[in-house]
C-alpha cells in the first residue's frame, strides 16, 4: 500500500486543525474599545501559538516518520486514524484555554483538558511510531536500531511533559500553558541533528 | 484520465468534513462551573469519535478502492462527487446529535437524521464501488473476483445496520447511537484480514 | 512550471469551499419541535445540494482541462486565483438563499447575489480556458481544435442561465434556484460523451 | 527529505485561510432589508479579496521558492512553520477590517493588526527565502545569483509597504487598506516577466 494518499488525508487533517484554530480568536461585534479588546486576547494568541506549534511539530515527526516507512497497511492505517482523531481535536481545548485561562474557576478545568488532549496525541503517535518500528515492520534498512531507539525515548519524555502540565494547572495556571509550549519545542529541538546526519 | 487528483479532492472533503466535527465541542462562554459543564457535554464527545471514525474508515475503504482502479472516467467523478455530497453533510447530523440525544423530543429526530446519513454515505459508497468493479470495468486483473464479492457483501449489511439504529431511534436513542458506532467499526475490522492477503 | 502543485492548492479551495457549506445547515439549539425545524430546512437543503454540485462541476472542468496542459506559467496561476477567489466565496450566497428563500422581502436579494457569484465564477473559468487554449499556448496537440471550440461554446450558455436565474430572481425565487441548479447539471452532462472519446 | 509533503501540508494551510475568509461574509439573519444590508457589507467584501490575492500571491512566491529547492531540511521546516502561523492567522485581522472599518474607533486598531499580520507574513516568507537561498544552500545552480538578488530585494519594500498602511491607519484608514491591496499586488506583478524567462 503506498504511502502517498495517507500523507495526503493526514496532511488534510494536521493542516485543517491548525488552520481553524484561528477561528477562537475573535472580539464581541462593536467593541467600543477595540484596543483594550485586542490586548485583553493575549490568552488567544498564546494558545493560538502552542497549539499551532504542536501541531505543526507533531507534522515535522510524522512527516519523518512516513518518510523512513517503505510501505504501510491497513492496521497502520487505523492507527493513524486514531491519531488524527486526537489532532482534530485541538482546537476544542485551544478554545477552552483561550475563554477560561484568565478565569478564577475554569483555568484548571480548561488547561487539564489542554494536557488531556496532549496525552491522546502523545499516545496515538506512539502508537504509529512503535507499529511501524517494531522488528522493523515497516520501517526500511536505511534507519538504524539506534536512531529508532533514540526517537522512542521521546515518548515517555512527553508524556511526562504532558503530566506535569496537568498537575500544575492546579497550582498555576499560566506555569502548566508554559509547560505545553515547552513540550513543543522540546519535540522540535532535539530532532535537529538527524537533520544534519542524513 | 488519472485517478491523483480525483483523491487530493476526495482526500480533502474527507479530511475537512473530519476536521470541522470539532467545531461542535463547545461550552458556553463564562460558565461558572466549567468542569461539570465538560462533562455534560458527552454526547457531543461520542457523536465526534462516532463520525470522525465513520469518515476515516469510509476513506479508508475509499482509499483502497482507488488503489485498485487502473484509471476513472467522467460518470465515476459524477458518482464520487454524490459520495462526497453525503461525506461532506456529517457534521451536520452530528452537531444534531450532540445537542438532542439529552433531549425529550429531539434525540429521535436526530438519530434518524443521523442514521438516513449514514445510508446517503452507504449508497454513494455503494455506487462508487458498484460502478468500478463491474464487469472489471474500472479494476486491474490484480484483484480477484472473489475479493471484489467478499466485498460487495458488505454494503446490504451497512444499509441494514443503519436501517436497525434508525429503528431503534424511535425506542432507545443511546442504542441507536451505539449501532452506528459499531457500524463504522464493523466496515473497519472484517477487512483487517485483506491487508495481510496482499 | 509544474502543474501538479497549482491543482493541490486548487483542490483544496474547490474541497474546503464545498465542505464549509454544511455549516449553514443548523437548527437553534434546543428546538421544542425538532422535526418540524428540520423540515423547515428545505431550502438548507436545496441550496446545499445546487452549491456542492456547482462546485463539484467546476472541480470536474478544472481537472480535465488540466489534464490537457503541458504546462502553466505565472499569469495562468494568477487567473486561476481569481477563480478560486470566486469559487472561495461560494458558501456566503449560499447562506444568503438557505435563510431569505421563504422571506418576502430578501429572496430576489439572495438569489440575484447567488447569481453574480455563478457569473463570476462562469467569467474566472472562461478566462483561465481561454488564456490556457488560446493558440494551444498551455493546451498540447492531443486535443483537437474542434473540441476546444465546442466546450468553449458552453461558456456563453452559462452566462446565459446565470441571467436568467438573476432575472427570474424578481419574478419567482424558486424557479430562479431550479435554473441555477440545472446550469450545474448543464456544465456536467453535455461533458459526458467526453470521457467515451478518449 | 523531498519538498512534496512540505507543499501539501503548506498548500492546506494556504487554501483553508484562504476559504475561512468567506465565514466572516455575512449578515444577520431575518434583516429586513437585505439589499441594503448586502451594500453595507462592501468592507467585508474588500477585506475579503485583498485577503485572499494576499494568501494567494504569497503562495504563488511560495511556489516559486520550492520549485528552486532541490531538497528541504528540518530547519526549513520550521521556519516554513512559522510563516504559516503568520499566514494560518490572516482571517482573524480581516475580520477586524470587515467589522471595524467604518467605525470610528476602531478602524485605527483593526488597520494596525491587519499591517502587523502582513508584516509577520512578509518576514516569515524572508526567513524561508534567505534560509533557502545563502550561499546556495537549497536552491540548485538552474537560479541564477542575479535572479535571487533581484527578488530578495523585494522584501525591503514589502516590508516599508507594510509599515506605511500601519502609520495611514491613524490618519486614514481606507487608504491603509488600499495599501494592503496595493502590496499585494505589487507582489504578483514585477514577478510577471520571470514567467517568461524561463
Amino acid at each position: 500500500m503506498r504511502t502517498s494518499r495517507l500523507e495526503a488525508f493526514s496532511d488534510g487533517v494536521f493542516a485543517i486543525a491548525a488552520t481553524l484554530l484561528v477561528l477562537e480568536l475573535r472580539v464581541p461585534a462593536d467593541e467600543p474599545d477595540l484596543t483594550h479588546a485586542l490586548l485583553q486576547l493575549w490568552p488567544a494568541y498564546a494558545a493560538y501559538l502552542v497549539s499551532f506549534l504542536t501541531i505543526g511539530i507533531i507534522w515535522v515527526n510524522h512527516h519523518t516518520l512516513l518518510e523512513h516507512c517503505r510501505r504501510v497497511d491497513r492496521r497502520f492505517l487505523y492507527l493513524n486514524l486514531l491519531l488524527l482523531v486526537a489532532v482534530g481535536i485541538v482546537p476544542f481545548p485551544t478554545s477552552l484555554v483561550d475563554r477560561y485561562i484568565v478565569s478564577e474557576s475554569g483555568a484548571t478545568a480548561a488547561l487539564v483538558v489542554y494536557g488531556l488532549g496532549g496525552l491522546l496525541i502523545a499516545i496515538g503517535f506512539a502508537a504509529v511510531f512503535f507499529y511501524a518500528t517494531h522488528d522493523g515492520r515497516l520501517v526500511g534498512d536505511r534507519v538504524s536500531a539506534r536512531q529508532i531507539r533514540a526517537d522512542g525515548m521521546l515518548f515517555p519524555i512527553g508524556l511526562a511533559a504532558y503530566s506535569v502540565g496537568i498537575a500544575l494547572a492546579f497550582v498555576a495556571p499560566l506555569a502548566s500553558l508554559a509547560v505545553y509550549g515547552l513540550t513543543a519545542l522540546f519535540y522540535a529541538l532535539p530532532l535537529l541533528p538527524i537533520a544534519d546526519r542524513r
